[in-house]
């Protein structure tokens, strides 16, 4: 049985078009407030630059800028690879919509060698997944029932100074790990300012950019197990405010760091 | 008399392409070890969106990718804006050089509005300016020598395990701070593997995102004096590594948030 995740982030090739580009189709399980959840549609480009014939390696980085909402229904995913260099490739990305362009974006793949490593900073140190119960968001966040959000911080059920959320998050049903459902995982915070409000607010994501530092191997080590994901925001201000997050995975393997930039909107304007 | 720094980022419109193309040409003065600084060509981008006719407000975002080395001379920057909302714009950007494309990014421009306003995390609490010593970085560094730089922690004297640095930072000479300046700060730290080692290593940036938090009434404040910077990797490995960074201005306003990814080799490749 396919996974909800892989066909919503199912592509389809277009031959007529002059540069490489492909057909996604919104799905309804991913919808947020306004528009699809921006975590699938980062997702589906990350999956469609994978699948593409000359793509190089993994992905290392993507930057993904909404312009306008999405609606409903098809849109189409532009891709080129502007540059291949020995170990890395560089793209760019444009997603239209009934002719007008609604995203933008550029993505970096590359190959991994091995080299000196090391970790700094702590992975969060989280009760058992099990031990920590499951909390679900309200009906008209759609895309929300395909995760398994278990907040040991920084659920939405009171206001908080701090905007910092970490859970433990996987894809409902478990499903195992991929780079487009990280990349979707990167997205996954709800906006701090319902945090730091206690309720909803009209917000949206204006960029979000995501580093990958898993490699294949370590995704296959995760699996379908739960990852540590915690997220923050740092200023708030004239209409807009960062988060930085990561996604921490089993043995404190440090998956992914990401950086977004959100519009939001008060009762004040 | 003209900052090198607006010599460094200036440039002149092209009549004849067919996008709006603006020629710029590398500065000796903003050197790195192999072709400019990241953080100059990065600046003139912003320089550039800024100084366009139909440009909307100031700069939210930016992301460039470095896709291949600047070589000495002329370089082509093409600007798109790919969509003009009520408060924000939208815009994607190619370098050229030799018909080459060497860098490509985005950028979201808007206007700022009073919203409810937080800051989060701390400034961090550094001696007076005036009582922390300056320090160069060796000679092959040019760029560098355009700064004022004072290390609390993290200078590059000693091999380190914590790869965050964090330092009093100024244009040099002194120069009312601007976005464009601030955008070549959110640069100017040394690749965080430099300070694990204790050592120069080849390594150089290969997507940089900067988000921008400050207005023009505060960067208006802010005027000459030195800013606290402070950045730290996160993980290392596999030839890459995270940065992630802060600039605070006086008052402790956090003026800019900057995410990138770094390319590196060691003795082992």
């Amino acid at each position: 049985m396919t996974h909800v995740f892989d066909e919503a982030t199912t592509v389809e090739k277009l031959d007529s078009a002059d540069r490489y580009t492909v057909r996604a189709t919104t799905h309804p399980a991913y919808n947020n407030m306004v528009g699809p959840f921006g975590g699938i549609t980062a997702a589906t480009v990350v999956r469609a630059v994978s699948d593409h014939p000359d793509v190089l390696g993994d992905p290392l980085a993507l930057t993904i800028n909404f312009a306008a909402p999405i609606a409903e229904g098809e849109w189409e995913l532009a891709l080129e690879a502007i540059r291949t260099n020995r170990t890395n490739q560089h793209w760019t990305f444009t997603i239209g919509q009934n002719d007008q362009i609604v995203a933008t974006g550029t993505a970096v793949f590359g190959v991994r060698r091995e080299t000196w490593a090391d970790t700094e900073g702590d992975a969060p140190q989280l009760p058992p997944v099990d031990d920590v119960p499951a909390t679900d968001f309200p009906d008209f966040i759609a895309w929300a029932r395909n995760y398994d959000k278990r907040f040991v911080t920084g659920s939405l059920e009171a206001a908080s100074d701090d905007s910092t959320s970490t859970l433990w998050l996987r894809d409902e049903p478990p499903r195992p790990l991929d780079f487009p459902a990280l990349t979707s995982m990167t997205d996954a915070f709800f906006p701090r300012v319902f945090l730091r409000h206690g309720t909803y607010m009209p917000a949206g994501t204006i960029s979000l950019t995501t580093y990958f530092h898993a490699t294949r191997d370590e995704l296959a080590a995760q699996g379908a197990n739960s990852v540590r994901a915690t997220a923050r925001g740092t200023r708030f201000g004239n209409g807009h405010f960062d988060q930085y997050g990561q996604i921490w995975g089993d043995a404190d393997v440090l998956l992914a760091t990401t950086h977004q930039l959100v519009y939001y909107k008060d009762a004040a304007q």
